[in-house]
């Protein structure tokens, strides 16, 4: 018994007095499979930094390698620079399953499933480093795509930062199921219910320079997000 | 010409040194249109808010009336209470538009429409200002949906806090169109391109209690994100 609650303690993650969910606790989760699971699905991640008193949040891709979520950018960007410092960041994730409408105006809803990180992010330095990131962020895409592709030369690696930012002080927070209306107001004739939401894919699109005879691959022309739904 | 100019500006916003896109300023924009598009279409904002220089950053949903961007939530809410104190906030909204494949890994980017705001949130505490916000909300998720619904009663509109962010200090970024290669890769046999994303919705789900005999609204059967797509 005592073992098995060491297995399970060392899969989930420590609730800290930042990342514990304290509005409607019992949408809150700090499984890893489960925050794993809503980051690899996301695309665009929110980073949230402080300067000087001043939020800021700025959206941009990610991805997920074990234990550490990976953002990149330019040395140009006031961003990546101020995170390379070491202040403390907070991430957010966000997906959007579905609208809840309820009986009532105040009981109007959404499903969605998010995940919150803090932490401070580390430079990956190295060459190699910097490309087992690049490759995590065409293979979030797509994970065919890493090797169809021309790799990054030494010039494209030095003009990237690409910072760490470890899993550890976590949680998810989801909400599914129908809406929660007031006892009396399940006797009014009004329509109650849910509207599923998802991020869908169109037919790609070639690029207006693409050489001629070269047609899109399987996972772009069945481009699905949500392997597991 | 005086007078066009006049008319001009003060349709675009005047950017800042928090609001103005340095990062590919080609890309950012301050049209009141454009940002008021981008968050008609949204239905997330990211809520930045820094406490003793941690950030926070928590996804909630919102609306927009006119130049005000209403937020609401609990009185129990940490972040609704922070923000009611006055404190510098910075919200963003994202919408992701497609991927960007590039011949190259360096290449490779998103498409998407992202609002960033900069200001401090007043608190709307007249019950009628708040049955405005939150007929907004409401009209946020569907414009039909207010007028059938139960309204707010005066316990209801007392347990919720109303938070109103002037769209003054605000700017849009946008990325459209097809990938941009270095000269040399586009002799490469590789497939490049866009895939276009959009949240789209599935039928809706009859809530489990509803009353025998009561059928989805239309705008529920055919619920569409982008009337103007």
């Amino acid at each position: 018994m005592q073992y098995d609650q060491t297995v399970e303690s060392s899969q989930n993650l420590i609730p800290t007095s930042r990342s514990k969910v304290r509005r409607l606790p019992k949408q809150g989760s700090y499984e890893r499979d489960l925050i794993y699971k809503i980051l690899d699905e996301g695309l665009v991640c929110q980073v949230g930094i402080a300067v000087e008193g001043q939020p800021f949040v700025i959206p941009t891709a990610y991805a997920r390698v074990g234990d550490r979520l990976y953002i990149h950018g330019s040395p140009l960007s006031r961003m990546m620079r101020t995170l390379s410092s070491g202040v403390e960041v907070c991430i957010t994730v966000t997906l959007i399953d579905g609208l809840v409408l309820a009986r009532s105006a105040f009981h109007h809803s959404m499903n969605y499933r998010s995940v919150v990180i803090f932490g401070t992010a580390t430079v990956d330095s190295e060459l190699e480093q910097k490309a087992i990131a690049l490759e995590a962020f065409s293979n979030h895409i797509a994970p065919e795509r890493w090797a169809e592709v021309r790799q990054p030369n030494t010039k494209e690696l030095e003009a990237t930062i690409v910072l760490a930012l470890p899993l550890v002080e976590a949680s998810a927070k989801v909400r599914v199921g129908h809406p929660t209306d007031e006892s009396e107001d399940y006797s009014l004739p009004i329509w109650a219910g849910g509207i599923p939401l998802k991020l869908t894919a169109d037919l790609p699109i070639d690029d207006a320079r693409l050489l001629v005879g070269i047609k899109p691959p399987d996972y772009a022309m069945n481009y699905l997000r949500f392997s597991n739904k």
